[in-house]
């Protein structure tokens, strides 16, 4: 079996996350911050590990200024309607994932807009595009890090800085990017990254961060006990609990604390060099390929995450993918994304695309064996076609 | 070392949790919803599964009535924040945990407004109270199935029926009760059910669930991909997908999964029997210590649930908490349990209780060495007392 399904999560994780799971649950399976007994104590020394390491990751000030969520989504989530309130207006780029378009969608209902600024290869432009659409009542800018479907990487470094001059926030969804694409929040004026724990940063699913680098704090959109300050009955405004309501994943966020662990001793640049060689053989080998479509040239841009979108020739995505899982053994996911303003971008909003993405795991001998299965494919609806 | 922080989170899992959540995520840790290929699809039914066991479980009528959340405070937050908009009015009971007193609070902001209703040992006051409290802009009602931290139940059936007479909805906080003590949604009539997954459910800590039963559907608070309609910039509105945006927490729900399956084949009656006959062991022998405070007189009130909160003459609840833990390997919670309401009611606000709660895995030798532990405790300290 091929898992070329990294971008939805990655598989496998490394033994030290599914052994710290393992141990979290049998070990110290007690609620961290809940309780001053020593496993409960264990847990809550677990958490801030995993802070520490997430701080040191993305180089955040503080471990408090780590917050745990369920997912990158719920961070996200945090961050655009704990900021935009009614009369504001946000700015986010065309290769924008559901997950930050879908709350502004909602928060439309109450009176905050949004504008799309378009992505271009040349990053000029792009940044162009951006200084344009923010305007005086401009709180905020999003996006993404690197798009989820076709692995275009946007300049982040300086749209922090154009977000700086207008003295708007700005906030990066790195889900697609943490673990491959270094990025340094102090050094960068990123005020919000938010990120999943269970791709690039090889952790369980269940776990997402956002990494506070700002003064401003979003309002909280769920309240509840966060095992301090217990007599209050209004939400405490201290990092982390401030946005950490309720029982945390713990058995998730030790694995997550491992996958962090096992990212930082690996290093992001030695695994972007990694999973970037194999992707571009990757494309290479599908470009060679007569009846396949791609829609990036990752030779040309070099600067792209090991994410490779195509399609088979009078193949829909999904029938592709369903050929590669059952014929050939190998998971891929193909269709939209949920990324609309992406495809319609690429214009591949009607077929959707077969995504193949890569992690560390990743080696020449599954890129060959997946070329050489796409070719077979191509090969067999050439004959097929040839015969009606 | 012998754990009763059961109401914290449970310690140890069922063995079969334990495996569960291994197998998701070395055999099928892919993104479920999320791809066609076959370990996707796999993710896919152990989720359907355990939304199939959890609906059996609350006897909900449909499995995609059962939504997944990071925990029990997540789902109160989305029936909270989805239903109470700007002048509309709920009934908490005095018994409330931050859950769901903060997320109240919060509202208050957005001209939201609440009223406490006394709980009473004796139901018919209860429910005259709640009665009482219900005003013409009362929306929603919500209570707790049992204290937290003093394990006395409210009549939930009795509450559900006030509810529908006058057209108010009903949500009911089962953290604590779930797993322990039956109940059928319905029967009942209870409009929103939420729980943890991780308490009597036996699941791994990052599981929570809000089941409903009610035609009226909470406005969804967060928003994202969610692997359906994906070139909608909109919400789906369809169950499950509404409120479960981004990635679930797969290994977690797996684990869930059987928990809940550990419950359904040992019966939720058989378990409640089985605790709370140590329980009031436990009442008894610690009823029968000198230097033992006590707040909830188990034998008289048998309905409570397996939850033991005390406090030790002349000692802090924490202190007492540290003593167990460190002299006697016992681990307990101690201090506010995050429920200030309760507290005062019950006049515990400035020392807080110990907190000794049993689980299915709980043993009679146990329980007697707790009560031997605190006796000595207690000993200890009129001796000291008496040199003083």
């Amino acid at each position: 079996m091929i898992y070329f399904d990294n971008g939805a999560t990655t598989f496998p994780k490394p033994r030290s996350v599914l052994n710290a799971v393992n141990r979290a649950l049998r070990l110290y399976g007690a609620n961290p911050g809940r309780g001053g007994h020593s496993m409960s104590l264990k847990a809550s020394e677990i958490m801030y590990e995993c802070r520490g390491n997430a701080a040191k990751l993305f180089d955040v000030e503080s471990p408090d200024k780590i917050i745990f969520t369920y997912n990158c989504t719920t961070a996200l989530n945090y961050v655009i309607k704990g900021i935009l309130k009614k009369g504001d207006h946000a700015v986010i780029s065309s290769l924008e994932h559901n997950a930050v378009v879908r709350p502004l969608e909602k928060l439309k209902e109450q009176g905050v807009d949004y504008s799309v600024a378009e992505y271009s290869y040349n990053d000029d432009e792009t940044i162009d595009n951006f200084r344009n659409a923010i305007r005086p009542n401009t709180k905020l800018v999003i996006c993404t890090h690197a798009s989820n479907v076709f692995g275009v990487r946007l300049p982040v470094e300086r749209i922090a800085a154009l977000c700086k001059i207008h003295g708007v926030l700005f906030c990066v969804d790195a889900a697609q990017s943490a673990g491959v694409v270094p990025v340094s929040l102090k050094e960068s004026g990123i005020d919000f990254l938010c990120t999943a724990g269970h791709k690039g940063l090889y952790g369980p699913m269940g776990t997402g961060i956002l990494a506070i680098n700002s003064e401003y704090l979003p309002d909280d959109i769920i309240q509840g006990g966060t095992g301090s300050y217990s007599l209050e009955l209004k939400q405490p405004k201290i990092l982390p609990d401030r946005y950490e309501s309720g029982t945390p994943n713990l058995p998730g966020i030790a694995g997550l604390n491992e996958g962090i662990k096992f990212v930082l001793n690996r290093t992001e640049s030695a695994i972007e060099r990694h999973e970037n060689q194999l992707a571009k053989l990757l494309y290479k080998g599908l470009n060679d390929t007569q009846g396949v479509e791609l829609y990036v040239d990752m030779l040309k841009h070099s600067k792209c995450l090991p994410v490779v979108s195509f399609n088979v020739e009078n193949l829909d995505s999904e029938e592709t993918a369903q050929i590669l899982d059952k014929k050939f053994g190998i998971s891929v996911r193909a269709g939209l994304h949920c990324a609309p303003l992406a495809h319609k971008f690429f214009k591949t909003e009607e077929r959707g695309t077969v995504r193949a993405v890569l992690s560390v795991f990743s080696d020449y001998r599954q890129v060959d064996y997946f070329i050489s299965s796409v070719n077979k494919i191509c090969k067999y609806k050439r004959v097929k076609k040839g015969c009606n």
